[in-house]
């Protein structure tokens, strides 16, 4: 079980080696940004001291950020279909033993599905995006949600991506790409979410699993990000697709409202 | 327990609101927003002939958007000091039976700490945010994230955020806001989180739980969010609360770059 329990972490070797290439650029630029005489409020505090701030372990941790806690002991403590749960006994880079129940799943795949539509200019920035509902029993509500999915063991997170579009929807896409690869709750959950952006869609037919009852339908990015704002989208993978794409568009936020 | 897996659903009220202040605009929107003909992949699907597409059950959720699902059974399958999974029986709003496991947690709360400086201008849409690194045996990694810890059983959100604030960081402030609620993994996790925002900081000492080892430092909004585009910002709260702070200050996203 010891091995089952890496897995989910080679899964995670990709953003790892992310931090690899950002931790030296991030030292340099608070280095760089360093002002304290601009921020008040840090004059007082270690955080602007050095650019690595605060609590004793800081040095160590930061000659160390992409290595791995040892694993002295793991124990399987609940077993389901979609997710196990490990007691693991570990000892952390700085040298922290500690026991932690960890979430292990598969990892999940998202898919911000959108077309342009024939127009030009402002289409460009405004295309039309997918977005289904589902009743969410975790969250006690129906929530709507980009369409997403669970990988099956080992497989591809983009073939993963493309199933579940056409499982819950239907639709293919001329071009798929990677937005973003994230962990929605990483205190004690395992599971990784890959956001893919599938441009240019293809209608088909919709084969969504037997325990699945999905609701699909189209909407402009500017009447999704309206939702966002009102507070009517309460889905996390769905707040950070349609965000981190609104930004990579370059469609521009309305008048400040705080 | 049954009442136990009740709680983690009266926390998630509020959110349950907003949906029934917003679903109806959502149908209006569709309707007006509806011109297939700018949307040839859309028209053949049935996403477009009606508000809410697609399956057979639509018409029947679509009226009970805020219903919950009838609890029929629950029991404990995992009890540790962080979560607890149910394994429940329910039959959905849909009428749909089913199994699931899910994740009772009592809530976390997400920390956006701002602060202006002295600055005008520039710097009202370019604060100094708090950042903390630690290490994450889910993710198998360190990363930096937000402020953020679990609610106590009951514990008023605003007080759990001013809590861990000044845990992790030592940081009082002097303005706290909402920004958000939602849910990172709904589709098994019953774990919500409120991100607040904390603005005007004000330095004091901090005293992190005993199994905390954590480094924090400030960075700027701007920094913060190159980071987020690189990829270097992987976890799901920091993200969200980022991107969404980043749009209610009106920070223009740079060119486009996908």
């Amino acid at each position: 079980m010891t091995s089952s329990a890496k897995k989910p972490q080679a899964r995670a070797a990709k953003p790892a080696k992310v931090m690899k290439k950002t931790t030296k650029p991030t030292a340099e630029k608070s280095e760089t940004s360093k002002p304290a005489a601009r921020q008040p409020a840090a004059k007082k505090t270690a955080a602007q001291k050095t650019p690595s701030a605060g609590k004793t372990v800081v040095k160590k941790t930061a000659a160390k950020a992409t290595e791995r806690a040892k694993l002295i002991e793991s124990k399987i403590a609940f077993d389901g279909p979609l997710f196990r749960i490990y007691r693991d006994h570990i000892v952390e880079p700085g040298g922290k033993a500690a026991w932690r129940d960890v979430i292990r799943h598969n990892g999940s795949v998202v898919i911000l599905a959108v077309d342009y539509g024939k127009g030009k200019g402002k289409d460009r920035k405004d295309p039309w995006i997918v977005i289904e509902r589902q009743y969410r029993h975790a969250a006690g509500q129906y929530l709507w949600e980009l369409p997403a999915g669970k990988l099956d063991a080992g497989e591809d997170p983009l073939h993963g991506a493309q199933r579940e579009l056409a499982e819950e929807t239907g639709y293919a896409a001329h071009h798929w790409s990677r937005l973003v690869y994230y962990y929605p709750s990483p205190g004690f959950l395992g599971e990784g979410m890959y956001i893919f952006l599938a441009e240019g869609l293809i209608p088909g037919d919709a084969h969504p699993e037997d325990d699945e009852q999905i609701d699909f339908r189209l909407v402009r990015l500017s009447e999704l990000l309206e939702r966002i704002e009102k507070g009517s989208i309460i889905d996390g993978k769905t707040l950070v697709g349609a965000l981190l794409f609104a930004r990579a568009v370059g469609v521009k936020p309305r008048k400040k409202h705080h």
